[in-house]
């Protein structure tokens, strides 16, 4: 991961981001840990998979082979 | 895995954990071993895919490839 | 694999295991021999994908990537 | 990547790319990092997979496995 | 492989031997050469995909991501 | 990539290239640029995965893991 | 790839082999030049997926992990 990618996830740290898994899964939650392969855990998370639908799944470890992208939180101001 | 993904797996050693397949599987099991690629070893282990239909598997060596996220147990209070 | 994974699988080499592969694949055998990337070998296998129509397919030299999950024996006593 | 692509895409900072993802999946937006492995950060960017409804989803960070192709912008004149 | 697979893969060799690729085709033939990648060479090949329509191939030359497993012929009496 | 391969790459640099993607996606354009991994960047390509409905794309990078086949012009004369 | 099969690569040069591709596609051409992963160079090749309906594509360069299996010509009498 390039430097900049890495410093938008430490800055991501503790704040909700958005992943987007393969098969067309979507994770929210909390970052609270990543690595050079995006494996990720997320904090809080929950399962938006159908938006209408959100299902709390707590702490979870993503592997980061399934990530396809990751939204990180709007900066702040 | 970082540091935090490592201690997390080890603080679940001996708690059920809940781990999500590739290809929609889901199952859970008391976490006996994990390794750096997720290779995971669960004692007292349920298929529960279909969470009506939970399937006793007794002890299973699971392939790290095929892991797509893992949820540890709630932090003890 | 870990340590751990590494001495299940030789407490169950002569034991009969079950196999899941990707691709919803099931096979049963005697375990024979393994290496650390779930290559496995397998004695007086069956494919047991559809459980009424158990196959016999003899001796199999099973590639680890196709791996998903491994059931070792229960215990000895 | 070759050194060509490399000036490519370091051309393209700071400009709009497309980029389409394995699964069929259109991405646009301002490429603001990217590496070797064509992971990248995309900023303002939107989800196009459907033209006609755009999705606005910020800044992202695709992991670079799942890229199929990147369109650079056309060449300054 | 390990070595027990490699040895069996040995006292294959000139023997016939069934090999199931991913996507469910299977092809037999006399094994001519292989290596640890699971790179085989099959002689006077039948692809036996449907079995009651066998089509002889003749060498064939498999690559090894694509195996499942394979098949040794009996033990020697 | 052997160097005869290298060779043909090199000696279509300019040149109108033909490239299959996984998928059953085609893209024709001229080559720009390649390395050993097959990835490739394409100038004034075009989509023509249904060859009736040509789409222009403009330059392109592809990922080289997505490629198929690359069929070079024909020689020159 | 064993020696063996590099031998019967290397004798198949200037000769037509078959090639299956993952996704059930069959090309067949001149072997021009290979490589230990696979990749190939086929001179005057043909698609016969359908084999009533052969269409010609000229040279290819063939991407190594889309092999499943390359049948090369009959043994020379």
């Amino acid at each position: 991961m390039s430097e900049i990618a890495n410093r938008i996830f430490e800055e991501s740290l503790g704040r909700v981001v958005l992943v987007e898994l393969k098969g067309g899964r979507t994770v929210r939650g909390k970052l609270y840990s990543f690595d050079q392969h995006m494996n990720l855990v997320l904090e809080d998370a929950e399962d938006i998979t159908i938006p209408s639908e959100a299902r709390k799944i707590g702490m979870v470890v993503v592997r980061g082979d399934n990530v396809v992208l990751v939204s990180p939180p709007p900066k702040r101001q």
